[in-house]
């Protein structure tokens, strides 16, 4: 159940790598609004999220849909890594084109637009949920504050345990990270078991923040890891159903 | 020299916890120019990015300079973290408050655009490079590619060796992570000894990129990292002169 450390994508390989199209980026945009208002993909949701004016429902959802086929058929696969028997979804092909970089940040702002309520803070997961945790605080307008691996930390902070193959590992938060009350979601790039997700979500709670719940960009649904999540959970992606 | 792991911020403990003002937030937006163009500070460098047009050089440098000491006035010292004679510089205050969070990434972007050529990748290490590398990239226009310790990344890797306090460690890249004659811009959050910065430009030059340069948010000047590195070198802030 533990088997898998959380800096890893572990799965039984049940699949060759499948080959990806390279994205339709050019033919893509054609799907998005006409630009009698800015480029909504660069700036709309940005200026909307600061003034609280969310994209409306059904706009928003074909939008999203949209994005979100884009970023699938952007993630790579790797066989046997890090060890044999292990599927490894690569996310850095989503940071490595500013397009694709710009839609994973516009499809998980209009998400958490449409579904929580507004967060005080994002809580990032060490080290891949640094990749997008911060950019999708400034858009949201939100704080972000990190978990980290026991030691990396300075000063009081909050401590809780999580399980890894062999014994246990520890994640820790800053004591003052999160006052007391405030809006907490939690990010992640992704869920496999759930365990860190799971150690990070009692930080939160510890540190006597509200969670608003959980988003991550992949899910490997079969590993079922929101079961151990007592918050909504929300991923973009799903893979290796 | 190289006592000094790239992920702690070490120093001889020469002076004890100062305290810091909050952060004139209020006092200093009036500094920034006046409403008739949106929110420079959320937006106009964003598009006159995209559009090559960066601002002009002295309004540039003033709020430059405005933002420099919000920034710095809002990190945070930890005498004898990780270990007894270190003074741990805390960076975390900055992206804990969205609007400092905005300053620091606005200021990055105000320095990139007036000294550099536009890069087409940004290189953050791993793991508070990643921090704001991302945002840095996505306001640049830029692709992101991550260096990360062996092991982490899947697929054909460039690898770096580098001296730690005892033996050394690896870094590597993902091998298409840069394609050959890109421009390169190297980030991470604290110059120290300069030796995990060094190995980083080391691998975008074995993937055949050009290091247009490397840019920090806070350099410890005193332990003369800048010294390793054979590209032009910017640091935001700069401690325990």
């Amino acid at each position: 159940m533990s088997g898998v450390p959380p800096d890893s994508t572990p799965v039984p390989a049940n699949a060759s790598t499948a080959e990806h199209p390279a994205p339709p980026h050019k033919a893509s945009t054609s799907s998005h609004p006409p630009a009698s208002d800015p480029d909504p993909t660069l700036t709309s949701n940005h200026h909307a999220s600061q003034r609280g004016q969310p994209a409306t429902g059904a706009a928003a959802a074909a939008e999203l849909s949209s994005l979100t086929l884009r970023l699938k058929s952007s993630l790579r696969q790797f066989p046997d890594f890090p060890s044999p028997g292990i599927l490894f979804e690569d996310i850095m092909p989503l940071f490595a084109d500013p397009q694709l970089h710009e839609d994973l940040i516009r499809a998980l702002v209009l998400h958490v637009s449409q579904n929580y309520e507004k967060p005080d803070v994002v809580v990032g997961l060490d080290a891949r949920g640094f990749l997008f945790g911060p950019s999708l605080a400034l858009r949201l307008g939100a704080g972000f504050a990190p978990v980290r691996k026991q030691g990396k930390l300075p000063g009081p902070c909050e401590t809780a345990s999580y399980d890894k193959e062999y014994g246990s590992d520890f994640f820790q938060m800053q004591a003052d990270a999160i006052k007391p009350g405030r809006k907490v979601l939690v990010v992640d790039d992704i869920i496999a078991t759930g365990g860190s997700a799971a150690a990070a979500g009692s930080l939160v709670k510890k540190l006597g923040g509200t969670l608003l719940g959980y988003v991550f960009i992949l899910e490997l649904d079969f590993l079922k890891g929101r079961d151990k999540l007592d918050a909504p959970v929300y991923t973009l992606l799903h893979g290796q159903e």
